[in-house]
């Protein structure tokens, strides 16, 4: 089967999007404290929302089963107080909720996280702990800069972080390293802030020694490892001026990367610098990128087309479509196993 | 010949450092207006500083020439005032014009400019003006994020940015896109910092149509442009969904990318995707990595073997050496004409 690592619910009915924006508004008010509510959608809505969208995608390409959260742009983290972000998140995740208990076979679900710049991940525990063993969620999306571009908290190897990466270790599941919206022009946020989140995590990872303490903890970067594989010479560089190990003995535990790279070149370079046993399949469709590629004639996030070219056996590609999300998710190969898949 | 158009004095005399550690010092005291004064420095101390570094390098790696501008991490535009920015890049440039003056068939000069976030460029102008007119320099160092990866200030293609702009046209000398240090840990200047910052201001050139204004102005995207190669789907889609012309009607008539990328694999990248035209041969020596890679037994940054080893006609490895760095630096060429090469 065919797992594609990396969706976002960004077909979600309007309704969401509307209570995000009346809560952004209430914020607004002197003395704004928004309540959490109730928001109305049927499920034929969100069957709607995915019909012609993911689900038909998934059909045309010959995928099978979608790891989805909540959109990522949507996150913003930096909107508002902690409460706020408890709220929203906690509405974000139970439509992705909704969309996997509606779609067994076809999305298993990823929660987004109630970060807040300079607050705690200490506060994400909960929520964690509620999308993994009440809804089924298999991992978390986390972010190393809830502040949106600015780069306010420690980094990710920092002991602030520890409460969090304990609950993912004991809950056994894996985190996706994914920023949200960037609060600044300068800073488009797929064209720039979610690659650049990539990157500087990974420099994060290698200049610390958090998998000696978290021999188990599990990153997935998306997008490719931002430009990571395409500078896999100056990060052994940089790890060897750091009197670090080499980096399958320093990171390649606990490091994985997706196949976000909507172009055959450079997918053909990720599956050759980074071993075949740390790529996870992925495309973010319905994503970032939206349109078809006039020099191949299909869509550019169609990257199922890029990993079937590359010159692997079919036992590595298996690993890269099934086996490495199997893996990684240990929740996911549980719950894959149960359902006799 | 070979022009490597991307190198840094980070081999300056120690005077110059302590210079700008009593600056910093004297910015900290109340009422800190530290003066500019001046750093006495032999010219013996000048010639020994890069005699066994850059020159000695430039002789076993059989490179020529190199484009030659103060060490980039340490022009921290975000330390002090505008009067101390600007008194510090003078010293600055008055160091690498020395260089270039004891050895001017094997360095030329590059600008650093007297940024401050949040002042306007207009301050640069002198500046550019001085190193160009009177000191022979040939472009300069322009950083999208002067405040540090805080990115506070507007991006590229915003009119704040166009009176330095008018006066690179004026003067017909291009920049390099090119960040300094970070003011946060959780941004490694070299693993992270630099490379965001080339793939966030190729995004903001891609967003905006600064090139419609300005359509001779000239930007080389450092460290292989980032991200951008390895995502260069990403970007051609992401400029079809802005309904932006083809990148290269959009922006490759303005930017080129070096080749500041320290393995094989991503040089090939870069080769298959960017136009031949658009690439020009850089290593950064002395800079960011400095060890031997133990894959090849050769220098991580020794980027003239990756480069020879480009299935590439003499002719476009020519272009890649040679012949852009002459058409993207117009006051090289003739500089190079004037001395008969």
């Amino acid at each position: 089967m065919i797992i594609d690592c990396h969706g976002h619910y960004t077909t979600a009915p309007k309704q969401l999007q509307e209570w995000r924006d009346a809560q952004i508004a209430a914020l607004k008010e002197p003395k704004g404290k928004p309540e959490k509510g109730t928001i109305k959608v049927s499920d034929d809505e969100i069957r709607a929302s995915v019909e012609g969208a993911q689900l038909k995608i998934q059909r045309e390409r010959g995928t099978d089963l979608t790891i989805f959260s909540p959109r990522a742009s949507g996150m913003g983290h930096h909107i508002g107080d902690a409460t706020a972000s408890e709220h929203w998140t906690a509405h974000c995740n139970d439509f992705v909720h909704r969309v996997c208990t509606l779609f067994p076979d076809n999305f298993i679900g990823v929660a987004q996280l109630p970060q807040t710049p300079g607050v705690s991940p200490k506060n994400c525990v909960a929520e964690l702990e509620r999308t993994v063993k009440e809804l089924g969620f298999i991992g978390c999306n986390l972010s190393p800069d809830p502040s949106g571009s600015r780069w306010t908290d420690p980094p990710f190897t920092d002991r602030y972080w520890y409460p969090i990466y304990e609950k993912m270790v004991e809950l056994d599941v894996p985190a996706m390293v994914h920023v949200s919206a960037s609060c600044t022009p300068s800073v488009h946020f797929t064209g720039a802030h979610y690659l650049n989140g990539d990157t500087t995590a990974f420099m994060q990872f290698l200049s610390g020694d958090l998998f000696k303490d978290f021999p188990t903890l599990r990153f997935i970067i998306p997008h490719g490892g931002g430009a990571v594989p395409y500078h896999w010479g100056r990060y052994r560089g940089l790890a060897q001026d750091l009197k670090k190990p080499l980096l399958k003995d320093h990171l390649l535990k606990n490091v994985f990367f997706d196949t976000c790279v909507y172009h055959q070149p450079g997918i053909d370079l990720l599956a050759k610098v980074i071993p075949v046993e740390n790529v996870l399949f992925a495309s973010e469709m319905v994503g970032a990128v939206r349109g078809i590629d006039p020099e191949t004639g299909f869509y550019y996030d169609d990257t199922k087309r890029y990993v079937d070219a590359l010159p692997l056996s079919a036992a590595d590609k298996q690993k890269i479509f099934e086996g490495n999300a199997r893996r990684v998710f240990p929740r996911l190969d549980a719950h894959l196993k149960k359902r006799g898949r």
